[in-house]
């Protein structure tokens, strides 16, 4: 690089060239929108709105920063279970949802709210909880390469990640008319699939010698918990943060409050009956016990009815859990998928199954159950979308599910292409899941120690390179 | 067991049939109430409502977010204090509350929210605050016997908790017509009682055997302020939670945001001067300044005065902390009730102390404070409680207390003694409070250190088993 | 100290006096207003309110909470990242702000909300908010001196904070009629600049005794991040907390959001292209990341468009970072002024710009983008402000970021002085940075082992103090 000196410099200054970029577009494109620019006093007067309160702010502010702490809290936590990628997982996480909501209000607003009066994207409280949901979907993403790929390649990750996102989005929500509230198709299926395709092109053969990594120690696993809780807690936010006004969010929370309580108890169950000793495996309590929040995320705001939603998150919890015992070990070792954080269990089945329940709610509506206006109105049959019947809405929602399906299958396998190519600077096969290549470690850090290769515990600093214990016990390993 | 052949299998199976059992019994009773249902929007013409902001999920909801967090991490992470368990807190926790909700939306709903016209309970946001608060019951419980009980024992407990606290609930607010918005009583002194009662049941006399492994870490204490913060913070939405629309939400707030400040000041200062050395006790912080949000919770929405919730805030911030000095190690000692989270002094007095504030602040209401229409919004003086008087409503609020009172001790006495069955697989007296036995730990976890039977610090592999500073200074212990 | 035989506890037994007085001074002049009195049902008759959801609680609550975390959560776990002064950093931070609130709810009381009728202050969630904020000043102080003052220095220092803070508010929005809704001005510069120049009267010549003991090590790393991204995920509700209803808020929420995600990117691109490996530093990416939202905080409410916005996030994210780099080592040996937490970076720069970038978005202002209406609303010219004109505005927001920094640096000058005197029982110079002092460890806590003097490691008991490293290798350090 004739650039700089040094290339792992060169490569993260495209932050900072990304970032201007993104003030200019920003300056041409987007402006508040009624509810948020200084004109709302006016325009509250010409719709005859009678409070402040009206305003959608109020409605979904409160919704949108439960969701923004899932995306940063929840998802960061969630993949510090490493017992040493804790600050790659929390801080990646943090630069790809600071990087990628940036792009998103850019992309998503192009296909959604361009003001065809002025050419200008109007953003307001519903633009930043769509950002935030399409940034989740590379977080989910992140999880399937946690650990193995560098700063950069994760920033080229999300770039298209986001762009995929909002076409697949704008052709599922707009185009196909398919309901996805919590995002079962739209984020989670694109993302997991998105996620696993570029894992699978990225497969590295020699993980093994990162194998001592992988795998948890006693407070990285606590830490993880405090990612689970927060995503787990907030979900009902998340599935209910855009959908409609009044009954529309009253019911997606109730919905995914209790698909979460069931998912809880049958991931437990399934995880203690897997282990020959009964003993229960912090990986499901902390992974499959969110799969119940996934899987009703499409049919939140149906009438899916409160033993509906118990039931989604039963058969998830179980089909989880049991990815995480049989599915992920079969998928590393015969389909070359290298899957860190389970995202397949998590997401990806989940997902599907959510699309697949959201198409057969809503093939099944019927004006008796929802009232002839309600009807309407939870579907949105209205403008050019009037004619449509609950069981055409059904086959759209299943069109939906393939056309996810398909972005992240195919995007992720584009993606990974271009993310093999050798100019991203990402870690040797001996030094994945390690924070030290990535990360300034001061000597005050951990003083005259250091970890053991071996095991992960501090050692003495002189080679050979072993633990307190290792060396006292004269161990070779 | 003939059932299977592992008993601890066997026993963590019943979470699954308990599910299915959940599913038939959702499908039969419950159904969404009028504003989360697809014909609010008929409602909501009906009724003449204006907007879709006086849907009862927007008064709610912010508050049902706090409480849900507060149940989840609060609960959780305040646990996590001991080196050992901090698995077992917050994945017990999570285990008990995910089970315990659903059987509180049934059994409170079949006391409080049945609809005479087709028989099915209607549930809403209210009905989720709730059921959170039900279990909340259970999760102090959980606070006396951390550590001691098996997983089956702990969903046996909060089964019957559940039930109990549905009818007591339905005793104190309906029957005697006390109220009870922040739930000194019904959640606080019940469930701490209930928990007191099981732990004296199932007294052990040798748990002296497990004794190095109650205690902290540094870091297993920095968790568990996690906990004691995400309560202290929330607690105002605890209290107000369910309170009266308007002015009732606001004033509950503002008594328990002031109450918990002086708790703040008062625990720190005993704290200190209880010590020779004037030093701090992190048990006490932890625990002894939230004792002020649960002593304000029946006042929370009257007439407190901010200054009377600083009294009750003062007060309450001594007791609690004169009770883990003084009063837990008595208890151990003569009445023969290990209390390992002293909910005593965090649920138990400061219940007892909050019931009695309800009481005599329900008394000395009048209209001059309250205005006419304000005294009957605030006591619910309406349909057959339309002649109540404020004096005789202090009578009732002192008959609630024993009420509670009552419950949590019989019902923790008939529940310990089933507890006391030998089938439900409780750890060995010198296992108590030690992950390793329900939680399967990955060989990987701690490499081929483990943690030294002395001191919890990492030891060396090999017999005998002391940590590497016992083995460098060849201390026998 | 006649008074008691030990002065820790004399000392410590002023919080117990304080609290009384403060019962007092609550009882005098501390009422519900009239949002949260039980008269409100006929007040809002009175008022022609329809709904109880125009009670000020609904708009405000949800941001309440938001910031509630920032200051108990937020700042707290921020200042965790020492390697042994967590517990301090945790505990003493709840201290100060149960302590800092209720004398701030008082003097902001006094200067803004007395009413002239009774002469009592009335109180409702705003001045909770406002209440946090003052309470959010002091704690910015406390990050500057973080490890090197005694608990009562703390409270001292609190004291004087808060009242000086609530006369330059009034001077600052009422008096001069500044507008500062995110406080870039009143909290942050002024809050910044007192505590470094109490830390400058404070400074120790010789605390390079406790040098070992600034750093962190792996997991209090963890634990800071808690406290980075909560403060950055509720910033958007902390600027928004108390602007105008409707489209002020959502206005401040979005400009923040924008200004916060630009900040991210800049300083991780800035921290790396520092270092001559290319690597991340932590300490940025906790703190750094975090400058947008100080500076965006005044201009949050007006028209400062999206593009505005991610402009001054831009900016400081790259001075934010810049300033760990060379500015605090540089103030530390020449200035004399030790900032543990980079507070200078943090708040007092971002907070200065802020102010700056207040003035020009005032000054700016026109009826062209903010409508007629509007502009009068965003900057409240009405009352005796009626002929106001923007540019005019413009000049007083500069005269009111030169009152913060007056008040800052006066008093924290002032404040220091007081500090200096030898009655505070601050810790010796090399005990600071030090849990053990001011809090009871257990023996249990750590068993035989104890932590190594040099690396902070666990250690062999017995003395030469070395940890189990440094034992095995024989290194003499």
């Amino acid at each position: 690089c004739v650039w700089c000196e040094d290339l792992q410099k060169c490569r993260l200054a495209v932050c900072f060239v990304w970032q201007i970029a993104m003030i200019i577009l920003f300056g041409i494109f987007i402006r508040y929108n009624e509810e948020s620019d200084a004109h709302w006093i006016e325009h509250k007067t010409s719709k005859n709105i009678s409070s402040n309160i009206e305003n959608d702010y109020y409605f979904r502010y409160p919704s949108f920063q439960d969701v923004h702490v899932m995306i940063f809290v929840g998802f960061g936590f969630l993949m510090t279970f490493l017992k040493r990628y804790s600050f790659g997982a929390v801080g990646f996480n943090f630069l790809i949802a600071g990087f990628g909501l940036q792009w998103a209000l850019l992309m998503q607003g192009w296909f959604h709210s361009l003001d065809p009066m002025d050419g200008k994207i109007k953003i307001g409280v519903e633009s930043m909880i769509n950002a935030d949901f399409c940034v989740a979907s590379c977080l989910i993403a992140y999880g399937a390469v946690l650990g193995k790929v560098s700063p950069v390649q994760l920033m080229v990750m999300t770039l298209f990640g986001v762009t995929l996102y909002a076409v697949e989005e704008y052709i599922i929500l707009s185009l196909i008319h398919a309901r996805d509230a919590g995002g079962s198709m739209v984020i989670h299926t694109f993302g997991a699939y998105y996620g696993l395709s570029i894992s699978w092109m990225l497969y590295r053969p020699n993980l093994d010698q990162s194998k001592h990594r992988i795998g948890s120690v006693y407070h990285s696993d606590v830490f993880a918990m405090i990612g689970t809780l927060f995503l787990w807690m907030f979900w009902p936010s998340f599935n209910s943060a855009i959908s409609d006004h009044g009954d529309g969010q009253h019911r997606a929370a109730i919905n995914t409050y209790l698909s979460l309580a069931a998912t809880v108890l049958t991931a437990l169950a399934i995880s203690s009956l897997s282990q020959k000793t009964g003993k229960l495996d912090m990986v499901h309590i902390q992974n499959a016990t969110l799969a119940g929040g996934v899987a009703v995320g499409t049919a939140a705001e149906f009438m899916l009815m409160p033993y509906g939603s118990l039931i989604v998150g039963f058969c998830c919890g179980i089909i989880s859990t049991l990815g995480y015992i049989y599915i992920t070990p079969f998928m590393e070792k015969y389909l070359k998928i290298h899957d860190t954080c389970g995202i397949h269990n998590l997401h990806a089945m989940p997902g599907v199954i959510g699309g697949i329940v959201g198409a057969i709610t809503a093939a099944a509506a019927s004006e008796d159950v929802y009232g002839k206006e309600g009807l309407m109105n939870t579907f949105d049959f209205t403008g050019e979308w009037k004619e449509m019947v609950p069981t055409r809405q059904g086959g759209h929602q299943a069109a939906g599910l393939c056309v996810a399906l398909c972005f992240g299958i195919g995007g992720g396998i584009i993606v990974g292409c271009i993310l093999r190519l050798p100019i991203w600077g990402d870690a040797p096969d001996n030094s994945c899941f390690d924070d030290e290549i990535y990360w300034e470690f001061k000597q005050s850090m951990f003083g005259p120690t250091q970890y053991c290769e071996y095991c992960g515990d501090s050692m003495a600093p002189s080679p050979p390179l072993k633990c307190c214990g290792c060396v006292s016990s004269g161990l070779p390993r």
